[in-house]
């Protein structure tokens, strides 16, 4: 499993073995092993991965682990290359997860198109740093195209603005990021910014910090609004920002798990009137929450933030290539009255991890966050790195800019509509079997549900006792069954514990299936199905 | 140079041509196509840069990017894969930068292996996702194996320590990260939650944020102290952090380019008599400058953090790699009393963009940043998502642990060593000539210069204002001759502007070389050199 400690004898490290490294394989034989690998990953990369990977029997993760503790680093190599890479394949693959296998519906990590593998190995190869332009010219010529084209279909601004902006050196449409988090991050630290930006004998809030920011606006505390579904990212942003992550405040969702405008309504007016000296830096949207991939109403969300001169953030980390859907686009209807957007590349754009971006309606936006280096990034430049929360990345722009071209706006547009019409078949599957309970209805390609046999609903009645003691029962055999599913390494779902159900219980654990590999169909669905119900059968002692 | 407006009339989206969008190539001659670059590039990287890349005679930046403003996504595919892939290699490559010749010394961005592409391209085929275990499993394992070893060569812990954390759930020895400016940002957050933790009637700045910690602590401001030297992501965060940037405080260095140790004493003297309800957060030490590659005196500042119970913090992003060195680790002494060590994996562990990392020496430090969720993470659980700055990421454990193997610490060891000893040939070349002046003296394999032509160096006397003039003047030609070498497209060195210059004057604009590319040798500096003594001969008219 773990590589041999001591090394090979003939391994040395000498000065001509290493310029070796970096030109080609050392002989033949080390090419051609290479190269089997290779192409299967490159050209087969489908069946390469249901082969190699996550395919041994379950090995516990502590037994796993185990093999893992040797902490030297051996002085001379401890194999060659070849050997490197055939074990990687070998040994390291078959207890990795297969993401993409169209029976993992539970993440939001699946199967990616085989030639992203093949952009990104470009990618790799060139090595260019976007954070300045002396190491990466036309790849952050490229970044800022890009970026305009998703722009554009967020907040479908006129020709002429992308004519301005769309290679314009002093404005700035987005930016490429690790991943939704980061792009949060980004989204929220300009916000902070903008909200507490400087004014007379107050130099802005990152200049200052907040305690002088607060004193310089006379306030005390300062807020940010989302719905209780919000990605836990955001909690981390406030912690981050200095705000305190007590300060990202939850409004409850409606029956539909949305947003609860009246109770948002609600918190603003309370947070107005009472004198709190408290100051709302952000309501956050979401269009696609994790858990249930709903979208919050982003046209009246986006006009209560107007009408209180509030930033208006939209996570659509998951949700956002909806746009590229003609048949569902209207689902993300007021997206454009965001200020700012998160969408990520390693999601719903089917690119390799780990790809984020943020968008800002405003192209001066992301001057609040500007910050310089002599060696670098000098003033006036172009240089990508000047407005952006990260340094040295990767131009993760040519796979997205690429992607777009290979599969057309329509291309993405079939994966999103598969994703979409497919979780609403596999509701109705769930809602016409009778041990099971679908729990959200999908929005998006979401759904939540849970095994709820018949031998127990009907032991159902209008008790609160009784009903409390059925859900207990209920989330220790969700668990059970899916915890055994996992296990048993042929299909997973994931969990979670939605908060509340019908008025009936506080938490409810769930079963969630993601449907965005478009290998994932009805029949692999039912099979998904049908093996809870036989785990519940013959697993499951109540 | 873009792609045609109008899409092939034969390219269509649909279900067929998307599912083997995910599976293999399309047919025989689309697979022939992409095998002859993909072969190109992996098994000829050397090669295959130095044909396709950066090597068009000069476009202008302006001239490029006009040909990069379309912003319409098409609707059917705009070309096929291998149209895309060939255009790529054959006009977007042309027009990136061949960081990986070895005359492109100007930045901290070079050539890497070409073994790292393919495992990248491994990397990205598996699409893991450590955020969580049930999307990596094995992945989450080698993360923790690869830290617990370059933990090890930094702190030098006993073997227990390491068996008991290196796989751990409960600790955390540090985290892959996207780059140094994520962490250090990721240092400094947990820096400003230990200094400000909870206590009686305070949750702690994480929770309650700025505003509230401050008045718990009963102080005004906080402060982070670095050399004038530090990274510019140093200030980034001071903003980030709600902290300020303007309290990220800079202390002048000695000639050597140190922190100097007195001022600091000073200042941390002043900072603490003064009344002033300041707190002094953290400290930074250095370990390859980025400007001139120079080395804070670790120990010292350890030391000093010690005795006035201040997080110590060293950015090693540049120099973490040195330890791997027999010979020159010694140059990092002290590196050990850090809390926390930031090191870059794109750097001088000749990584793929992008790959950072950091370090704690305590296993628990990480817990003040721990974020939870419910699908996801659950407490207790081994996700390393929890503890970490960033949300989804790829397994870039995989190829530093895989790099570690085939290379082992000597040939990382001779990289090094060859970098910091061709610098120094390089600096007595520099010695040599009657044109140049050496400014910063190589600490490691950072040197800066410029060119002071014996016709001006004749002008200089002991006249302040006569000084300043022929400063003035030199800055001027050093920019034109940097730009115009720069232009030619030959070779490439950066250039920066240095503070102070033996108290001469103000600001010094050098010429800055960084000797990472093992394929640079004397002969390559030497022709730099000359070219630089032609263009100010033929070019530059004073």
């Amino acid at each position: 499993m773990n590589n041999p400690k001591i090394p090979h004898k003939e391994l040395v490290a000498d000065w001509h073995a290493l310029m070796r490294t970096f030109i080609r394989p050392e002989d033949v034989a080390a090419k051609a092993t290479l190269l089997k690998y290779m192409e299967q990953i490159l050209f087969g990369l489908h069946d390469f991965l249901n082969t190699h990977v996550g395919i041994t029997e379950e090995i516990s993760l502590k037994d796993l682990s185990e093999h893992y503790k040797d902490t030297l680093i051996s002085e001379n190599p401890e194999e060659k290359l070849a050997d490197i890479i055939a074990n990687i394949i070998e040994k390291t693959a078959p207890n990795a997860v297969n993401v993409a296998s169209p029976f993992f519906v539970g993440h939001m990590t699946s199967a990616i198109p085989f030639f992203m593998v093949h952009l990104k190995t470009i990618t790799t190869a060139l090595n260019q740093n976007v954070v300045k332009l002396e190491t990466s010219k036309i790849l952050s010529i490229i970044e800022k195209q890009v970026l305009a084209k998703i722009h554009r279909i967020i907040f479908r601004e006129s020709e002429d603005f992308y004519l301005e902006h769309v290679q314009n050196s002093r404005t700035s449409l987005g930016c490429f990021t690790e991943n939704g988090t980061i792009a949060n991050l980004t989204a929220l630290w300009i916000a902070r910014n903008t909200q507490l930006c400087p004014k007379v004998g107050f130099e802005g809030v990152d200049q200052e910090g907040i305690f002088a920011a607060y004193k310089a606006y006379d306030i005390e505390k300062s807020v940010i609004l989302v719905s209780e579904l919000g990605h836990f990212s955001l909690k981390k942003a406030g912690g981050l920002l200095g705000i305190g992550n007590k300060n990202i405040i939850s409004i409850i969702v409606d029956s539909d798990n949305r947003i609860d405008i009246i109770k948002l309504k609600e918190k603003i007016h309370e947070i107005k009137k009472s004198g709190l000296k408290t100051k709302i830096l952000a309501i956050v949207g979401i269009a696609g929450t994790t858990e249930t991939g709903t979208i919050d109403p982003l046209r009246q969300l986006g006009e209560i933030c107007s009408e209180n001169n509030i930033h208006f953030h939209v996570d659509a980390a998951w949700g956002g290539p909806v746009l590229l859907s003609e048949k569902y686009k209207h689902l993300l209807d007021g997206i454009e009255l965001a200020d700012s957007v998160t969408i990520d590349g390693h999601k719903q754009f089917y690119m390799p991890m780990s790809s984020g971006m943020v968008y800002f309606k405003d192209p001066c936006l992301m001057d609040s966050i500007s910050y310089h280096a002599n060696y670098v990034n000098r003033r006036g430049s172009v240089d990508l790195g000047i407005k952006a929360l990260s340094g040295s990345r990767e131009a993760n722009s040519l796979v997205l800019d690429s992607a777009l071209k290979i599969m057309g706006s329509k291309g993405y547009a079939l994966l999103i509509e598969h994703g979409i019409e497919t979780a609403k078949s596999f509701a109705d599957e769930i809602n016409e079997r009778p041990d099971f309970e679908l729990i959200t209805p999908p929005w998006l390609n979401i759904l939540t549900y849970r095994i709820f046999p018949e031998e127990l609903r009907t032991q159902w009645d209008d008790s609160e006792d009784v009903q409390r003691k059925i859900n207990e029962k209920l989330n220790e055999i969700n668990i059970m069954i899916q915890r055994f599913q996992r296990e048993a390494g042929n299909s997973f779902v994931s969990r979670t514990t939605l908060k509340a159900y019908k008025g009936r219980c506080e938490n409810i654990v769930v079963l969630r299936c993601v449907i965005m590999n478009p290998m994932t169909n009805m029949n692999i669905l039912r099979e998904i199905l049908d093996e809870q119900e036989n785990i519940y059968k013959n697993n499951i002692h109540i």
